[in-house]
């Protein structure tokens, strides 16, 4: 089969022909339908050889959903054919926070060698992909699952960072969205699913800013130096409970502190490599700093439900697995409109 | 192997020889150390033919520990000679409880046909268990797995009840125990351990009223007519918010209601089958009643974590696997001091 | 002025001229704008003298709001002429549960010979009424006092119930709203505004399921022998994780054991005084049974948030204070649409 | 009477002659049992004029406790004699933090112009304090007002802190205290008292270690560049869930990322005024940053709980009132023993 691979360190990724795994005891082969292409990978591609402990090659897409190929010996609880996400980040599945669900926290991750499938571990940008372990499938229902792969990232990721604050969303209070991108169009929407929180958009683009609108938000704020007076405003000179920051640039972490109310949380998850200075009146009182990563299965069981019931769409374009070098062309060139899925089915 | 196996329903259970089961792909063979034995079994073996789903014959034993003997193909991130706790409550593995490690509250328990180990399919009273996943399994460390074996229930349960209540427990707040018998006397050691809480315990029994002062409540108060004056006179006419019945007579049942604070929470976990005509005004505004059953297998991994650190201690009594029935005989005829615990391997 | 008064012990109340109050010291006077009619007054009126320990004369009504008239000496941060919602359970306002605006669960209740205005203490069926601590009153914003009155109860209620809830009602969950009258049908809208839940109402009047649905229910089922059924069929056999219930009827009781999920609540606010035989297994595992108690000031406070933001609308008819008898008759009779609520000034 | 005033910014406090304040309606006038004399007192001190918006001259000391010696009109449920604490923060009374004890986060605070007595306003630091009003006092029972006084900032404080990361300090997880000076000491003394967590305390000062363990620290160690190393090892390599800073320094703020665990939380509350650079791996993932301020008047009715059942135990020394400029002077000097608190009245 075709698959997308990571050969060398600081050299673009090949598709490569290689042999369609077996699933070994406890295994499960899952028939790629949909597998996301992520801002991330363009970084993972970046890094100089050593850097991370991954062993090469492997092949990319930690986004991925498809249907089950086959069931190794020892699989129980599973159907061929049934329609599934694979969740990301995978742990050791026997520490504290793998038993919650939480992968992402494992407490025995240095020592894994691989973050996931396609960090480290072949994933989805092939005809098939091998999941070790059943734990890590998600039933579909009826979605479909070139839908569903963004959800399991671009979704998750700002659902579990929104869960984190969400008991303080009460009415009257406001979540402020940095950012309109492939998570922030999913944030927009999972507030509005969620909470009664004002829902405040903010972007350097004209565009966005109207998706934003379109998907929920009940104000879109113009990025620049008079948008942390016009938050304060909107939210009556209290602040925000939730800045949800899916940029992380030097300006966008500034505003972050500006634009927090006391005791609020600012969630950073956007990787664009800001810094911060700071100290003792950096944040208002109680109010707490955050970089959350990723989320667990049972958010990314909520995150489908969302989906199933209609109250969250993703934005995604459609490439076949030949053209998933054009995918992270039009990523890095910024031409594309919503997320890249590669279906390597059609 | 010498296995305890119920064969027939409303006939006792007996020792039989049965082969050493052989791991399948992703089993776990545990040897074990112990297998506590539980009130609850002896209700198990006096339900008529068809009223509880599970076929005959299986071995009994709910409450195990013991070290890993063999490993099914496919098992990873485990070792043999490891020394484990086994999760009674066996589910699904896949729904939404199941997956935050509640799997006593799985969505597809009517599908399954057993609960666990011992409770419709093999458990712990017999040389050997087979194990079907190791997802079910915590280790121990250098807990000795005898000791280990009756903490994944009669300390587990009350740990559970405790927990659902844990954030009202507040420095200022009582915590009433009703009953100190195997789990009542856990329960005071876990309130001592996790919380603030005045601990208040009450039974008909002066010798385990000195148990529990013993243990570290800081009241105990004699059962009867009384009782109900004398805790709401020891919470300054407040009551009690949380109040653990380990008992669930009829009158133990009343006293929870006279004796829980507005807003606590009535826990019954145990099961001497009483009732309580239950209307508008029985329970004080805004106080629940609850029957937790059992708990999840994160608790079970922070109820060794106790025992690991010392502050909690079960009492138990050592019986060799030929002496199974003595042991049940001992605990119907209420001369036990503690647990029961068969440990097949001396 | 006109007082709508009860005189004596179970006989109807009587429209008296009494005089306009003076606020003492740490006093405030509202200028009433509405005062809504409750079932539970007609419930008042009918007990025995001695049964409560209020004093008579006083005038009914406990859900009020109005404009700030004066402010007795030592009144400081309200401004005359503002427009407020009275917080209708009047604590020791010291206790614990009072300093967190929950005052309905005060500690000092039975010393106080009151629970609040029109419970014991004058109330709002009045031109003017009497608030004793400016910690009582919450601001309105735009919100009109007539609007506002019924919310403090009819909308409060429910919101508590629901927020002691909250937490559990995650995507894919179900909540059951049993009963769509004047709880019921703010329940439905609650719901919507605040969680992702499926939200199933169930009523025996077809016009009040046409209600739930316009309002926001997802489902709306005929009360019956099979509507229980027909719940946990649309709940996929997991049942309710949120079932209030707004009648408290026997049917309804044995109704909400029937339909909600293991681990979830069940919140009776209905008095209409039925029972219901409790035992060990009335209940799924883990899953609770409370009468929730109306709610904190600072729910309160969210209530007028969501009608502000009109997430939430009452229905109600308004009276004039010399037609709040006839007011009182219409409810008996069930010929109401919506809340009654008493207009004094029109 | 006598009272320790600031009349002049950046010049030493004097003690001064004024009249005893008469309390007018609402308010209630105590007599001062104790006044802690706090660290931040000697930042105040040193702000140039303009700087804080507080008018001059005001009399010094937040941290107070005593007797009620007279209400004001209109003060009801307090009683002339009554022994209680005066809780710190002033807030607004009405905003929505506010109303749930939270006084610190007021929405108002920046119109108030001041922070509460002491801060802006006539604190503690004389025979006899102003209190505006009564929801401002807390009742000590039979705590002596010398032993109650530091515990309402000095114990608060951490108090608070400690709560927010609570739910997570479950048995297995670790917390550190980094400085073991008047907070530090008392952090120690309630996660003991709270929580199951492993207690790991560091400092500078081979004395205080000795203290922290004394009042039961399960580890001391002495700060270093081996601190971190020393402290992950403690707690197999996975981190502190909790780690309580209470320094604040550029070197301590490092350390408090070396050691935090994924998901856990750093609290900063010490101000020695040191900063960070804050970038997308500076903190693990999940982990929360957060500078929390003082703590709620329900937070401080615990505190007093805890102190009064024997759980905690400030280390304070007393001075006459007119030894308060020594007071402060041995503080400077770093040779006071404890918390040093003024007892105007012996």
């Amino acid at each position: 089969m075709q698959a997308f691979q990571l050969v060398e360190w600081q050299q673009p990724p090949v598709l490569r022909d290689v042999p369609v795994p077996e699933p070994g005891p406890g295994e499960v082969l899952v028939k790629v339908g949909g597998a996301g292409a992520c801002h991330s990978d363009l970084h993972l591609m970046e890094w100089p050889a050593g850097f991370l402990p991954y062993e090469l090659p492997f092949t990319l897409g930690h986004e991925n959903a498809g249907w089950i190929e086959a069931l190794g010996p020892g699989v129980k609880g599973w159907e061929v054919g049934e329609a599934v996400a694979v969740y990301g980040p995978w742990g050791c599945g026997r520490c504290r926070p793998c038993r919650t669900g939480l992968e992402t926290l494992c407490e025995r991750a240095a020592q894994l060698g691989a973050a996931g499938g396609g960090l480290g571990r072949n994933g989805g940008m092939a005809e098939y992909m091998l999941v070790p372990d059943p734990r890590l499938l998600v039933p579909l229902g009826d979605l479909d699952p070139r839908d569903a792969a963004p959800l399991s990232d671009a979704a998750l990721t700002p659902y579990h960072a929104i869960k984190l604050a969400l008991h303080q969303l009460v009415p009257g209070t406001s979540a402020v969205v940095i950012g309109v991108g492939g998570l922030g169009h999913m944030a927009v929407q999972i507030l509005r699913a969620l909470t009664p929180a004002r829902v405040i958009a903010t972007d350097v683009d004209a565009a966005k800013l109207a998706l934003a609108v379109d998907v929920g938000a009940d104000h879109a704020i113009e990025a620049g130096e008079d948008a942390a007076a016009e938050i304060r405003e909107l939210t009556g000179g209290i602040g925000a409970t939730l800045v949800l920051d899916c940029v992380g640039s030097n300006s966008t972490l500034t505003l972050d502190t500006q634009v927090v109310a006391k005791g609020g949380a600012v969630m950073v998850v956007g990787v664009a490599g800001g810094t911060l200075e700071y100290r003792f009146n950096t944040l208002p009182s109680d109010a707490s700093l955050t970089h959350p990563y990723w989320g667990s299965i049972v958010e990314l069981g909520e995150v489908l439900e969302l989906a199933r019931a209609g109250r969250i769409t993703p934005h995604a374009e459609r490439f076949p697995l030949e053209r998933v070098a054009d995918a992270y062309e039009r990523m890095q060139s910024g031409t594309l409109s919503g997320r890249a899925v590669i279906t390597p089915h059609g």
